[in-house]
Parts: structure tokens; sequence; C-alpha cells
């Protein structure tokens, strides 16, 4: 069967996101329907662009990510899909996709770009605020069915891209900055080993806090102690063992993070 | 494959809804089962019943809706099947279903109403407080195996039938209320194009504040702008761009919406 | 379909779960996967061997239960698979399955248990800090898949147990305590029918409350009456008709819970 994900910011109070997998199954009903998240901070493309790249790796060649954090609806925006490696995204074209598309320049096939524009695979009645549900999830269903990409629209190129903050240099080590609080408050940064091979000396400053060293896993100290740890996603996280990291220090999203190596690997 | 959808006050924090989809595939293997959402807020059937009217017009034919917000679980209150159009809803008959069965009376086919009283498609133990596991669930599962509407209890007439507020002619217009808050903070209300006529004057006043126009889209305005659209259930809704009106406003459910309109409109 | 059920602590803000999705399917796409709960209070072992425990009576012979409250990720705490009865359990040794484990006491077959060592069974790349992803899901899958328990790692004895606490006897009845607070505010305690028979005099104690009877149902007192009853899990279970307990009282989990029988039943 093929496979649906769903990554919104919709949350799960409403019925929004049930009606999108019947008007799923109304059209396909042979698809496995899987949901990423649909917690992502309302409104926060950022948030769902760092969201996507990190989750679809994880599904099999064929899947179809739909992805909806959309503060554009109803207007001029475009609704798309890309086809980039062996998935499927379909969302708004307002840089939701913008972390798969840089990588995708490594792939020996191009990424496909689709203006969604045949309104013969939309449901009947389009809304001005749910497109979720009147066109990225029936054109998923109908892709799921067979239907193919170049007759769900016209191709374009350059889909809109957005700015994911990366480290920068400085004299003395790197300036990142934390992406994404986790539910248990770790503080995710968008350091990775690129910045800072763990082997060497490093002080991790976040808000008046220093931590000296990078420990392999939360076993390494005991229970409330701050940590800094390469995380299960790559990225340079602080935590505090069996706690919060978020509550511990008062950080939420978008915090400096400043890292100081010591001179041997500064150089 | 049979889809089962599933509408609670339930809350995902214990492992009821869970336990419930094990108890459909212990009977019925192979069906889809669908989430449309557990946080109707505790005991409030008319937010179920609102829920359930606005979702199952989006799920096809033969689907098997399991609707449980149940302030009178354990007493006499009956549990029911309400065949309506191409759909079943099962649940409590304690209003839940008014909505669809006062819809249900433009149908050509009546809606046939059963009291679920056949207690071997039930669980062997029921309890005095989990009649989705022990009744709903398994009944659903038992209808989506093939069993007859008529082999899982007697036909009955009149169910139970909850008043969901309407809106209420002024001298000058309408007086609506705020039905439903959802996920983004978008008042949600009871009032409809049958009120208001989108191009025409009208002043919408809720809680000191006025708003002098219905706009087409979210796009229309900047981004903080207090504005008022048809949202994509058709019902007038009081937002703020890509933010929360009940934040802004500090409105909840049931507030007073009072539209004055335009001469021309209100005679 | 095989069943996966998944029970863990991650919450569903984060991708985590749907990436958890992702690598059954890729490994056995025709499983049914099913969400027991994520919303298990991080790194609480005895509140996730208290929810499977209660769950998993639900579901079918065959179905995998994937559990994961892992404070010890990471470490040298072993991941471990328990054949109990004709269901699997997948999650890490450290105490998860203490409930199952000690009722499988009566079971005539005992349970087998696997020490998880097989790595070729796993993603190719482990994390420290999720092993959900890594091993658990991916040997969750292979085992759907029709892998032999015995090849996924090499038997073992005396897996990790945890004290669940139980009622303690007292001159005139039993201390008990509150074990969860659930959706709805009630309070669940550790108090079955083998302590209290309900139809004997009996004073319940909670934080400067008493009440006087074991009621059968919600149904059995006015809406904001507080009573005690036994709940669908067998305990007894402190709530408010139509409210929530927990509020009332200001009481959450591990609050002492007082049971004076009456001299009849005492003795």
């Amino acid at each position: 069967m093929p496979i649906i994900t769903l990554l919104t910011d919709f949350g799960l109070r409403d019925t929004f996101i049930g009606v999108m997998k019947g008007v799923i199954w109304s059209i396909a009903p042979n698809t496995q329907i899987v949901d990423l998240t649909h917690e992502i901070p309302a409104q926060r493309v950022v948030d769902g662009a760092l969201a996507i790249d990190g989750a679809a790796p994880y599904f099999p060649a064929g899947t179809i990510h739909v992805c909806v954090v959309d503060p554009g609806v109803g207007t001029t925006r475009r609704p798309m899909l890309a086809a980039i490696g062996n998935q499927f995204f379909i969302g708004p074209d307002n840089g939701l996709f913008s972390l798969l598309i840089k990588k995708a320049e490594d792939l020996t096939t191009p990424p496909v770009y689709i203006a969604l524009n045949k309104t013969h695979y939309w449901l009947p009645q389009v809304s001005n605020s749910f497109h979720g549900r009147d066109i990225f999830a029936p054109v998923a269903a109908h892709l799921a069915n067979g239907v193919k990409i170049e007759e769900l629209g016209d191709a374009f190129e350059n889909p809109v891209l957005i700015t994911i903050p990366v480290p920068q240099k400085t004299e003395d080590g790197w300036l990142g900055q934390v992406m994404q609080v986790d539910h248990f408050g770790n503080l995710v940064t968008n350091i990775t080993r690129e910045q800072l091979n763990p082997d060497t000396g490093v002080t991790i400053s976040v808000k008046n806090t220093t931590i000296n060293e990078v420990v392999a896993t939360f076993g390494s100290k005991p229970a409330g102690e701050l940590i800094a740890m390469f995380d299960s996603s790559g990225h340079l996280a602080i935590s505090v063992v069996n706690g919060s990291a978020a509550e511990r220090l008062g950080v939420s999203a978008d915090e400096i993070v400043r890292l100081t190596l010591s001179s041997e690997q500064a150089s």
C-alpha cells in the first residue's frame, strides 16, 4: 500500500486531520496514512522545513509527504509538488521544502517541481482557508492511485526557498542557535559535527551557562546534570539528564549558542 | 477495507483510544481506523455534535463513525446506532447525532435508529464507565464484518435531540454566538451565509470590538489584523491573521456575536 | 495484518513517532500500527508499566507491543523482547514489563526473554538517544515479517523488575495510593475489589476529604458530586461526576488513599 504522511500545524483539537484522511481514503482507499506531527508551531514554516527534512529519510521509496504550514493560504502562493529522490512532497510553495531541495543538489537525478493547477484533481469546492483538505489531500490521493505527476500540473523552476539559519564562524569558534525545543525540553541547535569535533576541547555557552564537554550519551552523567551531546538527528543538543533543559535554563527557540573551541580545533 | 472513525472526549493521555482500536481489530482485523478528534471538551455533547456533523461528509459511503461524548455512561441512556444516508453512527442516545438527524429530514431514504441491545455483540464484561470499549467499539467492528444493523438491536423512533443554538433575528441584524475556538484561536460562530450576504454592509460586534467587513481570505489583510471571514466549514469566523483571535479578544465558546446589517440587507 | 502497538513518553510534538512508523513500514509494509499513548510522563517507567499491563489484554494474539520509556537509553541497559502468553513486548529491560511478567507466573507456558543483540536486525546506524527508532522499531518490524524471536537475540533469565506499590494492610483497613490521574481528572488508585468488597461499609480518605460509599456508576449521583467507584480497569477511582477530582481536591499521582473498613469487613 502507498504511504501518505501528514505534517501540519493544525493540532489535534479539531477534526482537520481526520477530515483530510477521509478525503484521502474516499479517493484512494488502499493507502496507509501516518501522522508525522501536527504540532508544528502555528505558521512557523522554518520548523516545518526542519521537521520534514529530518523525518523523510526514514520512509520508503514512493512515500508521499503532505506538509501544510501555510500562512499564505488563500493568497496567490502556489500549491506545489516536489519529486525529490524517490519520494514526493506536496504543500504550499513557501519554503517548506527548502532543506530537502538544498540537499537534492547532490542527487544525480534533479528534482522536479509541479505547480498544482489541474483543478479536477482537487475537491469540487475549494475554500480559502483549508487547502490541506481541498487541494493537497486529494492530489496526494490521486498520486497514490497512480496518476502521473505531470498530469497534476505544470512543471516550474525555482520554488520559494527560505533561509534556515546556519552557524556562523567567529574568531574562536561558532555562533549557532537553538532551532527547536523537543517534547523532553532538549534544546536542539543547528550545530553539527561539521562545526565541532566532539573529541577536542570546547566551551558551549547559552544564556549565562557554560558546558565544557560533549558527552556521548545521557547515561554519562547523573540525573539532573546539564549536558551537551549530539542527538539522534546529528545536531548538538543541550539537555538535562532525565529533565528539561528548556525549563532549567528558561530558553526557547532562536536563543544564541556560542561555541568557543580550544586552540587546536579552532585553528 | 471498511473505515471506522473515532470521535471522543477521551484525550490522548491514557490508553483509552488505543484499547478501543485493539477491541476493533480483535473482531475485525481488516478495517482502517481513523481518529477524528479526541479533544472534544469533556462531556460537551454539543461540541461533539458539531464536530461529527462537520466531518462525516468527507468520508466515503459505508463509513462507521463511533462517537463517544457520554456524560450519562452507566445510566439508563440507550446505546444507539443511526443509519443516515450511506453512513453509520454509533454512540450514546444523548443528542450527539442531532445535527445529522435534523439534516436527514431532507433525505429521500429516512434514517433508521437501532437501540443496541443485543449483548452478544458486546464485550463479555461491560463496565459502567467505558462503553466506548465495551459496547460501541465491538458493535462497530461487527458491523464492519457485515453483521446487519437489525441484528445489533431493535429499531426505535425519536432519538434524543439537543438544541444547537442558532442565530436569532434582531431588529437590525442577528444575534449569534461563538460555537468553537479552533486550534489557531479562530472564533467559529453559528452564523452562515444564510444570515449574512458577505457582499453587503455589516458590523460585527464581539466583546467591545467591531469589525466592519467580511474578507475573502486571510491574505486580504496584513498579519496581526483582526478579520471576519467565512471559514472552511462555511461559518463566519473571527480571526487574527497569523495569530489567535481567542487570545487577542479574551473570548471563548458561547460568547455573543452581534451582526448589524446595513439597511439594504436588513430590510 | 500483524499489529504493532507503540507506547512511549515521546509526546506528539516532534516527529519521533512518525519516524518510528516510517522505519516499521520500510521493513514490514503490511502491518497495522496503533498508538497506545505517547503521553506517559517523561521517564516514568512505573506509569508505562501500568499502561501496557492494562492495554495489552484488549489486543489479539500475535500483537507486538513496542514500549519505550527509557531513562537509561544509551547506557548498558539491555534492549529486550518478552514473549508472554501469545503476545510480544519489545523495549528496554528496565522494569517496563514488570506487571505483565508477574502475572505470567500463572500461565502454563512460561515467558521467554530475549536480549536483543543481533545488530543486523537494527538500523545500520544506532544513536545513543533514540533506540525506539534504531533498535525497537526495526526489531518489531522484522518480528512482524516472521523472523523467529531466537534469531533476534539470546535468551536470558531474570529481566529487571520494579516494584509497583500495592495497598498495605492497616489495623482497620488499607493504605493505598493514587497511581494515575486520567484525562478526566479521575484519581485511579491501586485499590481493587481484593481490598474492598463494595457492598460493605467503608470510609475512603484522601487529603482531608472522606467518601462514605462506593457507587456503581457516575449516574448514581448528581453532576458535581465527589464519588468513589470501581473504574473500567477494575481499580477504585475517586471522581467528580462530570468534573475533575484532581482539580477539586488538588491531588496528583502518589497521594495516599486510606480505607477504613466497617468492623464486619475489616475482621
